[in-house]
């Protein structure tokens, strides 16, 4: 979809602020080049000041995106910054990472047989230098969500052990890898499933391509 | 979700009867060993002598599957051979691999901010060697299918050119691939993401637990 722009995005330097391995595979799936930088930005926003927890992911991926704008500002600095952040719900209630298998067997427990939301979170940062926004602070910031639904299958216990027992939800929001063993557990989704594996892929390229003057979408354009 | 059965499944001889490289990745990507056998079944069964293209690509994907079961009896013959065929569907219209450049940008200018559906009938053949099913011929079969459905963002015909031109298109199944750049063109899905790509994981691995006596599963058996 980044066709029509892609000479441009070659051109420039694209930042993705973030280690996760997961974002930087749907990123290059696209067809970007980037570097990555993970953000250092402490992400301890006092959750219960925010309305939703989409509006708590906006406002951390927002942190991580500044912060690596600015530590970055100088020779060399980006034109394009990109930070998610993810957090996975159900009924209010939020869904780290599990601690342990312990925990790990209990939050799957939990998600079994029910639909949760995963929402991301995204900022991009440009600057676009000489040009007339500049007045408006060094930054041009974009902001963003994606939410996406996913069932579980109704899993048995013993289901829930074999996976746990392969150690691949202890590093992962919600206890599962939808794009490694955990799909098997997913018997749905409605939504994006890129944005469940860690970056909502349309809905970025709807805005880079608006912020490219490409405004070729009539609907797509949710904040 | 195959951990309580994957000792059996280990040493078994699983044949995928399909050449298709992503059902492949599909595959090992659970974990699963298997050789590939692609059927030589010819895809001409009349379609309109089904009721609907979920019962169309049920009979082809059983179609392929006899194929391979029948022509590797004997020595080394396989414990399981596993067949898909997928269809992709908009209101009746059967979008098959488009035939050029041409036809790739009508097909996904029709698909454009539309749902349609992408069907995908599979057929297990199995045989349990001794026991009291042999009475009932060399083969058990199970069938069933999985139904996607995939709504493309409202695409500029310069967005689908650019994507057309990349070349993509050409070999697949109503003219993207999601798992690759078509995946920037995809808004959302409801159903399984996988059954997409080219084979529903998730079902697929309910149906081998209950065949291998792991009935853990309330709700999910579809056929």
């Amino acid at each position: 979809m980044l066709q029509p722009i892609m000479t441009e995005l070659s051109a420039m330097r694209i930042v993705l602020a973030s280690g996760s391995p997961r974002r930087k595979d749907v990123l290059n799936n696209i067809g970007i080049k980037f570097d990555i930088v993970p953000s250092t930005f402490e992400e301890n926003l006092d959750k219960s000041s925010f309305n939703s927890a989409v509006e708590y992911a906006k406002e951390t991926a927002l942190g991580k995106a500044i912060e690596v704008a600015q530590r970055l500002q100088g020779a060399n600095e980006p034109d394009l910054v990109i930070a998610a952040d993810t957090v996975v719900t159900l009924e209010d209630r939020i869904f780290e990472k599990p601690k342990d298998k312990k925990d790990a067997f209990q939050m799957l427990s939990h998600l079994s047989g029910r639909t949760h939301c995963v929402n991301t979170g995204m900022a991009l940062i440009t600057r676009r230098k000489g040009s007339a926004d500049e007045s408006n602070g060094p930054f041009h910031v974009t902001q963003f969500h994606e939410t996406t639904e996913v069932t579980l299958g109704d899993l048995s216990p013993e289901v829930i052990q074999g996976y746990v027992d392969t150690g691949e939800p202890l590093d992962k929001a919600g206890g599962y890898g939808i794009q490694e063993l955990g799909g098997t557990l997913v018997k749905g989704i409605t939504g994006d499933y890129f944005n469940v594996v860690g970056l909502p892929v349309h809905n970025f390229c709807c805005h880079l391509l608006t912020l490219f003057g490409h405004p070729v979408f009539k609907k797509e354009q949710s904040t």
